[in-house]
């Protein structure tokens, strides 16, 4: 018998997220099984809502849209920060709609939290004979999904990151004056996305000249002997560092500037950059600049990894083909078969292995004095950036797609 | 009788400053009356410490590298933020140099600051009958010169905030809770940069939803009213201000966090946008972030303006082509003669009606309410930001040019 799919997105955007859901739409428009294909939007919370809007008439319709979508970043179907409370009543109300829209297919894109629902979901349908197939397609620019070799998502927010440390090291190398600059990269916990600005380093490149994750206890005493001492050897030093690093007792270093007074109403800093700048600023001295590139850093579609937009799109697909073959609780994932070339393989997992886990950095992949990243993690996030996506540009500006301007209205569903 | 070319570049770094470069060095290796070309290691510094490199032998050995050198962000020679004293002393050991390098054609790529000294040195020879002719080439990412339609640079960092509206846009879009997000703009006396976060505004995306130049006085509580306002409409609302936004008494915004008590040693912040995310998060309260792409918008050759790159190429070579004629005390400059379909012509004006001089935003082309801009804005930004660069990447990072690379002392002069 025929049922219909529905799909949803999840947690953070990510540059890639939309590719999922692009190769995920187009196996399901191809498959004889699967009949219609819904959106929830703003993830879970839309199919509560009865937010749901029909993604096969909607591309159908326009099948050239179906790449400016595989290349548009964020989520085209909204997202939310939704976590199920595992309550009979909620579990009730899912599988109602999901029985009033005939849906056999559940596919849900995000990261740990996202698995969670859908680890959540499967077993629910599992123990109450309900024939409905339950699978995740991972996503997170933090790459900090145990299971996978690599997060989708991550590749993309790697080359950014790698990207902007070559251009600030070009603007900053022009003058022959002592200058350090610091950028802050996402990541609270996990290091990955900080440690892939090493990437830069290709071409005698000696920046990023300091590198500090979060997963090496942080002393901001040895911070600034380093920096001082990348100072006497180069004009320009730019240093990269977790927003989540953290000093020995494990608190926040961004939390240390809040211990001061704010009776005069001025505002406190928020960023691990910011409060770093002052250090150097007050113990060393010299020019400093503090760059966070905050949201840019996961939304900039134009320079995204082709690598990265692939692989995506391709677990969007594995993961509908797994469910139209009646796999149920698991996750499409990729596994690195080769380095040199590199290649995956894609497959799936249980999705119970993944949820609510998390990958940090091991801690021989960092350098001794906590300060760098080895040879190893260079050669395991050398192929994740490769390949130079081609945006579409419209007026000069990235063409991406938008919900809002197809006709959702009537994509809607009424019964 | 041939006589040799000397090149330099100053100021702060755009995109497209070595776009210049290379029209110019290109021009000049066709040139039947121009000999050696030789480059300023950090502008006029370099000619003072006989710190130059021989152009002609890395360029005419290497022609590609030309092609990549006009698509590399930053200043290949390296900068100085040297003004001239005006002294007879100096002079005489600027000439001196010029002398012994046999040079006839002095280029000199900058903003105001260099198309001073562009001024000095050519009304120096010029009064002591010495027969080198001084030309030079505009830029800056501010918009702010006189003389010149718009100043090359300018048009790529245009893009580079369009596209950050846009993608912030696409990336605060996917909740359905209401946030602020307010990104800094450089420019710290003419708002055209600011302005130009307009052209996000196409195909009914309404962000950026407020935008803010220095041309008029700031109130923090109209901006709080104005935020507020946009807040019933729009879940997810950008605000794009400059960093040099005042109040009604002239004074800098982002000077107003300085009147804290330091005495904790906590660093105070530095930027107009920190300052108005901790006004809204106290007065309006809902969730609020600051970014400051700093010198990313200035250097971000990645996405560049093809219409800037070209243009900046061409002002390179009319400069050459100037000298070669035997003009002096001019730079090289741009006219629109239409804007449907976009087409400008070359000329070249007397370098004393731009030097020290500053182009703000007209007041009329700023809304009545002082928190956006009109039409007539959008109609002279559109065609600036026009067209994709093909950018040259290896292994999946942009591919920059850099003296650090090249042979450099091998060409370097010796007698």
């Amino acid at each position: 018998m025929i049922k219909n799919m529905i799909i949803g997105q999840s947690g953070g955007p990510t540059a890639v997220i939309n590719s999922s859901l692009a190769g995920a739409i187009e196996y399901g428009l191809q498959s004889e099984k699967i009949g219609k294909i819904y959106g929830m939007l703003n993830g879970i919370e839309g199919l509560l809502d009865n937010n749901i809007v029909n993604l096969t008439e909607m591309f159908r319709s326009l099948p050239h849209e179906l790449n400016r979508l595989k290349h548009s970043p964020a989520m085209f179907l909204g997202s939310c920060r939704y976590k199920l409370s595992g309550e009979e009543e909620e579990f009730k109300k899912i599988f109602k709609v999901i029985d009033a829209y005939n849906i056999g297919y559940f596919i849900y894109i995000g990261g740990n939290d996202s698995m969670d629902t859908v680890l959540k979901l499967s077993d629910y349908a599992r123990e109450n004979g309900i024939d409905v197939k339950v699978v995740g397609i991972p996503k997170t620019i933090d790459n900090d999904l145990v299971g996978i070799d690599h997060s989708p998502g991550f590749g993309s927010a790697a080359k950014y990151i790698a990207t902007c440390v070559r251009e600030v090291a070009y603007d900053t190398s022009i003058y022959s004056i002592k200058s350090v600059h610091i950028i802050e990269a996402m990541g609270r916990d996990a290091g990955w996305l900080t440690a892939a600005s090493v990437l830069a380093r290709q071409d005698n490149m000696p920046a990023p000249h300091l590198i500090y994750l979060p997963e090496v206890p942080f002393s901001v005493e040895q911070f600034k002997e380093d920096v001082k001492k990348k100072l006497e050897e180069y004009n320009s030093v730019i240093v990269v560092v977790s927003e989540g690093i953290k000093d020995k007792n494990g608190k926040y270093i961004s939390a240390k500037q809040d211990k001061g007074d704010d009776r005069f109403g001025h505002a406190r800093l928020s960023g691990t950059g910011a409060y770093l700048k002052s250090v150097i600023e007050n113990e060393v001295g010299c020019k400093v600049r503090a760059l966070e590139p905050s949201v840019l850093q996961r939304s900039a579609g134009h320079i995204a990894s082709l690598c990265d937009v692939n692989e995506a799109f391709n677990l969007g697909s594995v993961a509908v083909r797994a469910a139209e073959e009646g796999q149920t609780g698991v996750f499409s994932t990729l596994r690195r078969t080769s380095n040199k070339p590199y290649c995956v393989e894609y497959l799936t997992e249980n999705v119970a292995t993944v949820a609510n886990m998390e990958k940090t950095v091991p801690r021989e992949w960092i350098n001794e004095e906590g300060n760098d990243v080895t040879q190893e993690m260079v050669t395991y996030l050398r192929p994740l950036i490769r390949g130079v996506v081609q945006t579409p540009f419209r007026s000069g500006l990235p063409d991406y797609i938008d919900i809002r301007h197809l006709d959702v209205k009537k994509q809607r569903y009424s019964d």
